[in-house]
């Protein structure tokens, strides 16, 4: 499902691989929102509704922001005419960084309920 | 947070000029956050309510949404340690392109109080 492109850096967004859980032990009805195609995140939230969550979390950072208020509305337009942002949280966080300096960067936590 | 960058093209969230209202008569208490540098509508929020306002409205399309979140927590954070994000409101707007196609793009609303 991942293609990288020669092209995409990683940002400091991105969640470093070792701070991820592993996919089996991810928490359920939350998706978080990164740098691929809008599409996939989608057919996450639509897949978790369909396997009976009642609610759904979209989380993102930075500029991955933006993308998870288009997988909110694509959700809503496309698939659950009826949905609604019931809850809306940011954050600060601030990241390490590889060479010890730390980085601020804003996150948000939209709650979906259809 | 965001540094724009040469390569940066002209994105349809972006207002056309003629469809802004002039500066003396846009309403007081929203700030319309674009891709400009951060810490621009940073201190317009900030000298909104230092102007007496209770409550700002910041509003973003596509891309831009990220830098509104950003805006929130940089007040937040620098200015006025109490700010609340009071309210949030998920749209979809339908723009004409030139072309005579349309684009669909997401736009956010948030309030802040302090």
């Amino acid at each position: 499902m991942e293609e990288k492109t020669a092209s995409e850096v990683r940002l400091p967004e991105e969640l470093p691989v070792h701070e991820r859980a592993p996919r089996g032990e991810r928490p359920r009805g939350i998706i978080y929102v990164g740098q691929k195609e809008v599409m996939v995140y989608v057919l996450a939230v639509v897949t978790q509704f369909n396997a009976g969550e009642k609610q759904v979390q979209v989380k993102a950072r930075g500029r991955a922001i933006s993308r998870a208020v288009d997988v909110t509305q694509i959700v809503k337009h496309r698939f659950f005419n009826t949905l609604e942002v019931t809850g809306f949280k940011v954050e600060t966080e601030t990241l390490a960084n590889e060479d010890g300096t730390t980085s601020r960067v804003s996150s948000v936590t939209m709650t979906l309920a259809k």
